[in-house]
């Protein structure tokens, strides 16, 4: 165990549209659909703590999702995120708390698991926690990642628009991931696969406001202020649509701006999740991995 | 048609191990291994040309697998690339270009293809050039990847060591890939998919930097100013292997500079390739997807 701080770095994500894939095995349940990463997201430091705890911007916060990774890496962190982004208004800041708190804590305690392995537990807190389906899989790869198949990396194919722009957001308040996702979600599930359709047919930034704005309409979530945010942003020229979940809209460029709102102004983030310190531990720290590594040639 | 100069980042690669997976579909061939993405890698700025011509850092090349890109995607581009790194020398070099010409150039001719299937057609012209087996793939994902499965990706599956670190480099000379790819390739794909079990059980960067080395010596590929680098990092502490296939050795940390060489200084590279400019063209720019596309709440 090196007892330094790690810190990684996770990117938001605003889910466009999705589908809802049940399963009893949360490696296999999850989502499908599209989103955008963003450069705004959540940063995490992880230190050893004789009790676990998570403090977000300063203030102690219970994250089920963060105390479920923690749990099944049978370790005991200080967690420290801190992140610009509104919490519960759409942007995964849940699935970045687990996912960060994964790839930080695999290194502060040399747990020697894969990339693939940590999303896997992350998504599968996620999803158990009934916090979020798909976010956790798409900030881990970065990007404008597309969903083809629900569940974790063992079960699910992921494709993306080979695109970056510009992204402006706008929150009115929050809505509850767990109430929409316990409610019954046939309606949204069947929208959420028309908009996947037309997405893979044409997997363009253009498209995928398209496909989101129409599932946002068939899915019956859209609220008074997000309707007419996107209807500005129409008029302007431009393209907005609603983050799915919240009361969020995002636009591409300078969508929000143009149409006379004062947007919060980030990009998509190209990589995915990515441990930034303490990730280069001097061959004697991390000790050799067999007898015969030294000088084996 | 956009006619602007679309521009796209490629990170370096450098295999430490693989094995050769011949196939006569080219999206299924590849190789299975590991290596690291680099912050050292290639530009590649494309411009709408009546001529198809490729340039690297300002002298005109031919680059097969990049015609071959082209070919695929039935356009003319002017290619002006540009790098640090060395030709011929174990950095995918060649994947880069290839991957490069077709982010930026689906974008720049408004191709509407994903990221799947421009990587898809990169991979497959660099197996029929006979140039690499394995770098496209892992240049489209960036970080430290763990090719599971050969071929694109619609076959393959990837994992990846979850970290970061600095990578320092020395180039003593080039390695032809093609003479060593069209040669006897048993012995090198056993001691390959060792290497992969043994990296699989661990995925950490120290064991791969020993995978590496176990690889390199059972292959016989080791030069003897490569086996004089890797022993002299060893003495010194840290952990060296050669990148495949190219007469240069890499290291972890400050490897090689504290062996008292003078060798090139990057990190591993969080992202896979990227576009980098022209990506958000105004929604009058590239046309409403479809008729009902404007206002449509």
């Amino acid at each position: 165990m090196d007892d330094d701080a790690v810190t990684a770095f996770v990117p938001g994500h605003v889910t466009g549209f999705f589908s809802s894939h049940p399963d009893d095995d949360p490696s296999k349940a999850g989502s499908r659909g599209a989103g955008v990463t963003l450069t705004d997201g959540v940063t995490v430091r992880a230190t050893p703590a004789a009790r676990a705890r998570t403090t977000l911007d300063g203030t102690e916060i219970v994250v089920e999702p963060v105390d479920r990774v923690l749990d099944a890496l049978s370790i005991s962190v200080h967690v420290e995120a801190t992140t610009d982004l509104p919490l519960g208004a759409g942007f995964g800041t849940s699935g970045a708390l687990a996912l960060g708190t994964a790839f930080a804590a695999n290194q502060l305690f040399d747990r020697r698991l894969s990339a693939n392995e940590l999303v896997t537990i992350a998504h599968a807190a996620e999803v158990r926690s009934g916090t979020g389906l798909g976010d956790v899989v798409a900030q881990a790869r970065g990007g404008v990642p597309i969903r083809l198949d629900p569940g974790g990396p063992a079960h699910n194919r992921l494709d993306a628009i080979p695109a970056s722009t510009r992204i402006e957001y706008l929150t009115f308040g929050d809505l509850s991931t767990e109430s929409v996702l316990s409610g019954d979600t046939d309606r949204l599930t069947d929208a959420g696969l028309e908009s996947l359709s037309i997405l893979a047919e044409e997997p363009t930034l253009s498209t995928f406001m398209y496909a989101s704005r129409r599932f946002a309409r068939e899915a019956d979530l859209l609220t008074d202020r997000v309707r007419g945010a996107i209807e500005d942003v129409s008029a302007a020229g431009g393209e907005a649509s609603m983050a799915m979940l919240g009361e969020t809209v995002f636009a591409l460029g300078t969508g929000l701006s143009e149409a006379g709102y004062d947007p919060s102004v980030c990009r998509t983030h190209a990589a995915g999740a990515t441990v930034l310190e303490g990730a280069a531990p001097p061959p004697s720290a991390s000790g050799p991995p067999r007898a015969n590594n030294a000088g084996d040639l």
